[in-house]
């Protein structure tokens, strides 16, 4: 029974009911799991994901896109069950048996990137409901000449170049960012009405997909204390508020420009909002990695499709030496299969 | 006993051992309180905090700057005890009786600015050991005529313009802030090395004269991911890399500049660092402020005399009604306690 999932995330009495009517009915299509950097921790962490899936969903709901020799390399050299027969694997990504473990390398980027792709293909096409990515590592995929920032991308260039934001989302805060990857100056030059609109929207769309009816969708100011009525930056007269209010006229249950350093504290728990837009990256990931990485799951809103991953990197670091905590993965598998069960 | 006190200072058991020392010496001077804007919770967190002073402190050991008959009148009014006859009381703000509570006006700013003023002095000339100072309202202070952006920096030009920094501390989790109260653009204009450097050596000398013999003082970086090696931001290599370089070469154990979306998480608790050193206002008071404000106290770092404040405001929505939360300013008054007992 999937009455509640993660992130708070159909946690609405009226969702939660309509998720029980959900779990009655028949097998929906799969999830995809993609592998990520084989030299990575990704391999593990799908390894101790598939031996102990989340509660209602079985090996057979889940597809994985990666390499079959390469992870049964893996399971044996780790001593993890391998792959069960119930488990389906696209085998997309070729991975040299001689890799090296925790190093960047061309083949190990490349077998990432079609993992990738091929799971976002799927997942355009239907025959997968939501995709859970493993970590790739940047310097690897732009070594074998795919040359995007990250998994979001590469996921929203395969949606048809859709607009897209990212969402970190734990157990008791989400937030969505305006921008991410900016140096800070730059992203505040970018800052706009029309992008924070944007970010507004996509929110709510998604948050009301995934069994929030009315989310409410707090707005932080750029400034300390949301500008103080100018004394502190503009920004919050000029774009925020125009944004707010364009949102609030479309019937967005918007609010703010709310003071950072408290907007977050006050969206703990989903008390007071469902959740935060943040101005730029740190803004919205300071908070939500506070109390730890391993609750924390990446969801990317504006996707025709549900996808989420975890909040942490290749770990190229202990890559070789095995023990990687699945944790976040396996919530990010949890966040993914309540987001995407059929309403009935 | 004091043998502990919030946000971790005299936390190390060299320090317990000499904290124990100290609590077996005479009376030291005592703490002065000040009333804060009489229009807000101010006099009604003192009367709070007089009735039931924190361990190892008598009324006796308290000095109220602020005005004998409002905190009378205050007392009748919210049925709480007046200040008893062994609180010595500095009435240095004039109060008319039919103020308002809750409003703005030149004779509440003009209040609270002679407590502080007052406060101020006697500190510097040693009668009052600590100054835990009650929230006063900026636009009043400015109707009175007195243009400081706040309490730090009338305590600051009190203490002949000394530099200064804010520092934000909660049982888990300590911050100093580069810059305060600056538009976030104008914040990221003033970073310099110099600024940086002098916030981490005025943060060295405070923690160890609070019982931190070794501080591991963590620098954050500007940028997403600390600049990622320049892609995301250079600032990390022109400004910050080099003011630690400095700080170390100091003696000084400074590391960074760490990514900013995980340092505060990898402080928490003090595991990894006892500080950390913030770019601009909300980096450092999202994390602080996080699991709630009631448990934040403000400090001045950089003053010859310890003071400390509740991270609040005055609250004059609520200063009407009382029923005012006094954790966060009695928490200050314990931290000032604990920081200004005199080693033997």
């Amino acid at each position: 029974m999937t009455t509640s999932t993660p992130a708070g995330i159909t946690r609405e009495p009226a969702a939660r009911s309509s998720a029980d009517a959900r779990a009655d009915r028949a097998d929906p299509a799969p999830i995809g799991l993609t592998m990520g950097d084989p030299a990575g921790i990704g391999p593990e962490l799908l390894l101790r994901a598939l031996a102990r899936p989340p509660q209602g969903l079985e090996p057979r709901n889940l597809v994985v896109y990666g390499s079959a020799t390469w992870l049964r390399l893996q399971a044996a050299r780790l001593d993890l069950p391998p792959p069960g027969k119930d488990v389906r694997i696209i085998d997309c990504a070729s991975v040299p048996d001689d890799l090296s473990l925790g190093k960047v390398s061309a083949a190990a980027g490349e077998a990432a990137y079609q993992a990738v792709h091929r799971a976002a293909q799927d997942a355009m096409k239907g025959t997968v409901r939501a995709v859970v990515t493993a970590p790739l590592h940047k310097a690897a995929m732009h070594l074998a000449g795919h040359h995007y920032p990250g998994h979001t991308e590469i996921l929203a260039a395969a949606a048809g170049d859709v607009p897209v934001r990212m969402m970190l989302a734990n157990p008791e805060l989400r937030t969505v960012l305006v921008s991410i990857h900016l140096p800070l100056r730059r992203a505040i030059e970018t800052l706009s009405e029309a992008g924070i609109l944007q970010t507004i929207q996509l929110t709510q769309a998604f948050l009301q997909r995934s069994g929030v009816p009315s989310p409410r969708i707090a707005v932080a100011g750029l400034n300390p204390h949301a500008g103080e009525d100018g004394l502190l930056g503009s920004d919050e007269q000029t774009i925020i508020g125009p944004a707010i209010a364009a949102a609030r006229r479309a019937g967005i249950d918007a609010t703010g420009p709310w003071p950072p350093d408290t907007v977050f504290m006050r969206a703990r728990g989903f008390v007071h909002h469902d959740v935060v837009i943040a101005m730029y990256h740190d803004q919205g990931l300071i908070p939500v990695k506070y109390l730890g990485v391993e609750h924390g799951v990446n969801v990317t809103v504006g996707l025709p499709f549900v996808r989420t991953s975890p909040d942490h990197g290749t770990a190229f670091d202990i890559a070789a030496r095995g023990g990687a905590d699945p944790s976040s993965f396996i919530t990010a598998l949890t966040m993914a299969d309540g987001m995407s069960r059929p309403i009935s």
